[in-house]
């Protein structure tokens, strides 16, 4: 059984308000479960229906499907619902690449951007105070555990990029330059920008480095890339050496 | 007013059985809507609460908002919808890159990768016929108008391959060659394989040019890219020259 409180308590997680006020947030699925469990963040609490997961019983709930419905954040829930601790902020030390978000807005793609950096060695992810935030249950389900792995702070991102001007600051932009003829440094803060507007206007003033994703083909194009493929491009160009 | 039959017809396009009796298929929201009107795509009709667009009257229906709301797929409907012809299959040529999909289930990675496509210069798409199909409505949604200018035909991929075998059919694999350090051919049959399974084995069998993305940084991980973003990653890789 959950009890009222508890099944309140969880389902107030789905709003940040209530995820900063109580410090903690939802992953659902056995395997996103275990990610965090293998990680360095503190477990509150699991609700399962038959698996059995590796940790004290105190923290470890059997609970009866209809039980799991009423708190899971899914359609379908997914046998397990844990609920974590949110980490306090770490002080942020730059090492190589670091990747900047500039008000990304859809939790799917910043789920693909943490599994990105993820993928690609990057240790540290800002993002400014209007990104959606990390612990929305669907950026929680779209990085697949890569979440414990990078590390992401929040903060103004101006004042970040002025406190680290000794690192290239490096910018996708139309009149950049070819990335694919480049030369690109080995550290760098690559800023990637809003899904409608791209980077704004006063930290565009900031960047140093100018890089453009050329298109191909003949026909004309409105659209720009993705900013999650976007990005999956200028890491991989950054890496490739 | 719309009819109690448009209503009904509109709505039944949500499911890929009716547009396939119907051969019809729903764009919603204004840029959309004129980028399919730019192009080879027939009208059928538009029903649009304010926005005027460049068609003959016999095809643009003035709505109210409640009736826009009964035809919408959307949450929020965007002050317009209109529908539109599938065309017929046309012949493929293949030239240069193609992209071929193994089984992509998620709408949104197949809107991503025809953007892609489009992006990257890719005239051809060939999709298996367990693919989710081009019309669903988040494709064209998250396709961006790319639809418009990318051939996405459904065939028998095997079959397909068979017949194309005079291209180089590349996929990628964990243990194919590191993707950056490979010499890649400039015509080329690229597979992309299933979210959760991967190139399904007989299409495996058929690779003649096995690619590896490589995992960068320290830590271990269980993950591998999502299917969008490595596509992102191999069609960038092979037309940067």
């Amino acid at each position: 059984m959950v009890s009222k409180s508890q099944i309140k308590l969880i389902k107030s997680l789905s709003q940040k308000k209530f995820r900063n006020i109580h410090k903690l947030f939802v992953v659902e699925g056995v395997k996103g479960i275990n990610e965090f469990l293998y990680s360095d963040y503190e477990l509150v609490s699991i609700y399962s229906t038959r698996q059995k997961f590796d940790v004290s019983e105190k923290y470890h709930l059997m609970v009866e499907e209809r039980d799991l419905k009423k708190i899971s954040f899914l359609k379908t829930p997914q046998e397990a619902l844990a609920v974590f601790k949110i980490p306090e902020d770490d002080s942020v030390s730059l090492n190589g690449l670091t990747v900047a978000l500039d008000g990304v807005r859809d939790p799917g793609n910043l789920g693909t951007i943490i599994r990105l950096c993820d993928w690609f060695g990057v240790e540290n992810l800002i993002c400014s105070k209007d990104t959606v935030d990390c612990y929305n249950t669907k950026v929680v389900q779209a990085s697949m555990g890569s979440l414990t792995r990078v590390n992401v702070q929040y903060s103004d991102l101006k004042s970040f990029l002025l406190a680290n001007r000794d690192f290239p600051i490096v910018g996708t932009l139309l009149e950049g330059d070819n990335i694919y003829k480049a030369s690109l440094p080995a550290s760098a803060i690559i800023i990637m920008g809003n899904e409608a507007n791209g980077i704004s206007e006063e930290i565009k003033d900031l960047i140093s480095l100018s890089l453009n994703i050329p298109q191909f083909g003949s026909l004309q194009k409105t659209e720009s890339l993705n900013v999650a493929t976007a990005t999956a491009v200028v890491l991989s160009e950054f890496r490739r050496g």
